[in-house]
């Protein structure tokens, strides 16, 4: 991964010509706002305090050059590219260790926690919440825990079960699993780099987690040691014995211990892939098929609605325009329709049964109004599913900010949250700005909002502006009573809403059971909870 | 409900003489066996210690009656029904509350904090694990919280959600849900009795599950007065704010304070309810089908398979003798099957989908060998779906001992369970007794086994006998590494297995939670963690 940024360091977008020049347009940016990340030589971190011996036995392997500790100093929220591409990291891992397997972790979290060192856990570094800062919190210094080795697969092809280790990559775990001829389904668009550990202490999404699960949905059983020993769960179907230590480790995000297992339902490698675009009239007409499909138990395996400016966007990022925008522009007015709302419809699996749901859905996509744009808006999308974090260094690359967040809400309050969340944003970031949306994960009781918001960065006061569109958000979010996040997880970034998230019982149950699995608190401390209490 | 059985007192449940003989005979009963319930003028309950004023108070209505203590004094498991036939009763609340509503609720906590009183959440009574028991524990007085006045229902048609009071009974909430064309679609077999609160404390499943999920998977949001406070988890479809708090009050038994409202994801009020008998070759080709059926996710919303011991008995109990049993005799060997294995299919719906998935499961049972028995079979089973617990006070009646139990496991050790618990059961009750097991819960991963098993009882010595049973299948049930319970809760029966179920870890986190939350440990005493520690 580039150290600046996202994915392989060789591998550039280009974005089309049009694109830069509309958005530029859009925006009110200048081809003088372009600013390249500094160079790694430029770089400095915070000088590192010494890791004691036990600690660096216990690990095993220790790397404590200046290089290892950047690439694990920081995330991949847009604060965190800010601070990564200027050099100016406030804090660092004093050294990263990397044990070699299960019992070496609790080795290391019984020296840690006897030497007083805090522990940040890091599996594939993509949290966009703050999640990995290294904060040492009043101890003596804070390591980083690569999960990096913990990488075993062991699947249970009649249970369509597998125990999957902590540090597996998506790419790695799925083709664990193809060989096998099995798939875990769970495709969040940080697939490439994100672990299957961090998957489970964030309780990810993914993109076809309405056909496969959530990844909460997906975890049959869990480990995790503690500083104070190992919890594990049975591996079953369900149980009813008691409240579910699983969803208290789901989500625990580090702070009550780390995840060095983690057993998953898989499903048969899907025969067929297929992917198609529709053109809703406008966003409410689109939420209205998405709640009904959902309501109906017919959503395809992906679903995601896009509101009319995320729609453009991707329209003029796709290079569409010319002839094909042209053509695009034709065959919608053919059809009585000038503009719209972009819908994407995936499903995966055996054919007969992809046939059979696709065919229902679709139904339900004309009885909404809907028209269809055809498999080749499905495969592109599909080719560019992962491609939101390239193009988003490309964007910073231009000076523009470029952030998202996500919520939350039943079907009765989904668009006063819409509205609110979406007028916070256009408030903090001012004229011009574009804020996107899109709904891409629908339940019968409500769906999720996803927000991709743009404008000119300030240059110096990138964090400051950032922050400010932030907290506005999250306001509009609290008071709407939607959820803070629906999958991107707490971390540092969501902590100060936690109280108005769970209350104060919630946190004090939490804070209950975080002192006594980790009593010293050295597990990734100033997440998940607020720091005032 | 009848105070020492099941239901109403009016209705009685005639099994048909051939059935009686036939189980007589089977099991060695005599007639003489018979033994009728004491009368009600013979039981006698502890002295009631004072309440204390304050309590009183709070609470709003006290009913200090014996036969108020009486009707709240036990469950509905079988070494409950020997206690209150024999008028043998340990223990008993001190008093019944059963205060109006929610702050009310919350007051009558505080004062029980501050009075050092016992505090035991009531819904329904149908408990089968001790869950009811008024233990003492070391406190000034145990009280029965009867939540009978909390009965609101609120529907969200918007989002197919509901608002529910934890004190409405099943048939109260489907009853308030269809003046409003909704169903919840929770049919436990206690349906007729049990609460929302006590669905929802204990991590119900019901007989519908398959298609509208179990309890805990129907609950949106939930609210816990605790004695320290009000927990309150937001109305949202989902969220990665955390761990599940909503996980950690579901399945607490009262433990941690007392449920108060219930979101549940509702559905459309069924335009077709259709139930339909087959028959599996034997119990490994039925299981198969049961596989094959939820790991294509293509299960009825109902599915349940018997062992062949648990089909010889419906059959005999449904009065298939005579002609009727000849003509399926004959069907049967028409088909070159003896005896097999009964499956019931249910589906509930929009009438297309009913059609469409009707048709993908039978084609599912016909490739797996299996002879359908036609809707009669179904209806059958339908008409009798809450019927076990009538048949049970007659069962008893005879002289019979009869309980049930429950577990689950992974498809690859769902076998050795099976074969596990049978041969521990069968080994406890020595010859002559019956051990039937059916699957009612089915998923990708796995299933639950439900056993129900039937002996002479030892007249006076019917709770030593119950417990060498009980205490030899929770045994295999822990060696074999399944749960303890799929979804009867643990109450006070299972309470010394979940140190094996969830790890001196996972206690210590429960007890963490418990200390903060009910600091004075006056919250239903005795239930879900053994008493060691």
């Amino acid at each position: 991964m580039k150290w600046w940024g996202w994915g392989d360091p060789g591998r550039r977008l280009d974005l089309p010509a049009t694109a830069v020049a509309a958005l530029r347009e859009e925006l009110g940016a200048e081809p003088g706002d372009a600013a390249e990340p500094v160079a790694l030589a430029e770089i400095s971190l915070p000088e590192p305090r010494p890791v004691p011996e036990p600690v660096r036995v216990a690990a095993g392997e220790v790397l404590d050059g200046e290089e290892d500790r950047l690439r694990r100093a920081a995330g991949r929220s847009y604060p965190d590219l800010v601070r990564l591409r200027s050099g100016r990291l406030e804090h660092a891992p004093d050294a990263v260790l990397r044990p070699p397997n299960i019992n070496a972790v609790e080795a290391v979290l019984g020296s840690c926690e006897a030497a007083g060192v805090a522990v940040v856990p890091y599996g594939g570094g993509t949290s966009v919440v703050g999640g990995l800062d290294a904060l040492r919190d009043g101890h003596e210094a804070v390591v980083s825990l690569d999960l990096g080795y913990l990488r075993s697969v062991d699947l249970d092809a009649r249970s369509l079960t597998a125990r999957l280790g902590p540090g597996l990559s998506g790419p790695d775990a799925e083709a664990a699993l193809a060989a096998r001829g099995a798939t875990l389904g769970h495709f969040p668009q940080s697939f490439e780099q994100a672990t299957i550990g961090g998957f489970a202490a964030t309780r990810s999404a993914g993109q076809a987690s309405s056909g496969y699960g959530r990844f909460d949905e997906l975890v049959t059983a869990i480990e995790l040691c503690a500083p104070v020993g190992r919890l594990r769960t049975r591996e079953i179907p369900h149980t009813a014995a008691g409240p579910s230590l699983r969803e208290l480790v789901l989500g625990s995000e580090g702070t009550i211990g780390v995840i060095t297992e983690v057993s998953c339902r898989v499903r048969p490698a899907p025969d067929v892939r297929t992917y198609e675009g529709w053109m809703a009239e406008d966003f409410e007409a689109g939420r209205e098929i998405v709640r009904d499909l959902a309501q109906r138990h017919e959503a395809p395996d992906v679903l995601r609605l896009s509101n009319e400016e995320e729609t453009w966007v991707t329209l003029e990022l796709a290079g569409t325009e010319g002839l094909q925008k042209r053509a695009l522009d034709a065959y919608l007015s053919l059809r009585h329709r000038k503009g719209g709302c972009l819908i994407i419809c995936g499903w995966e699996g055996e054919r007969k049964s992809v046939g059979r749901r696709r065919s229902l859905a679709r139904s339900r996509l004309r009885l909404g109004g809907a028209v269809t744009l055809g498999a080749s808006a499905g495969s592109s999308w599909d080719r560019n599913r992962y491609g939101g974090p390239y193009l988003r260094d490309e964007l910073i690359n231009l000076g523009v900010l470029v952030e998202t967040l996500e919520t939350a809400h039943t079907w009765r309050r989904l668009d006063e949250l819409y509205s609110a969340v979406g007028a916070a944003l256009r408030g903090a970031l001012g004229e011009p700005s574009i804020v996107m949306c899109h709904v891409s994960h629908a339940y019968a009781d409500g769906a999720s909002l996803y927000f991709t918001f743009l404008t000119r960065a300030r240059r110096g006061e990138e964090l400051e502006q950032w922050r400010e569109a932030k907290t506005a958000a999250c306001e509009a979010i609290v008071a709407a009573e939607g959820t803070i996040t629906h999958h991107h997880a707490v971390g540092r970034d969501h902590a100060p809403y936690m109280r108005a998230e769970i209350g104060e019982l919630g946190l004090e149950a939490l804070r209950a059971v975080k002192e006594r699995l980790d009593p010293a608190g050295i597990m990734n401390p100033g997440k998940l909870m607020p720091r005032d209490g």
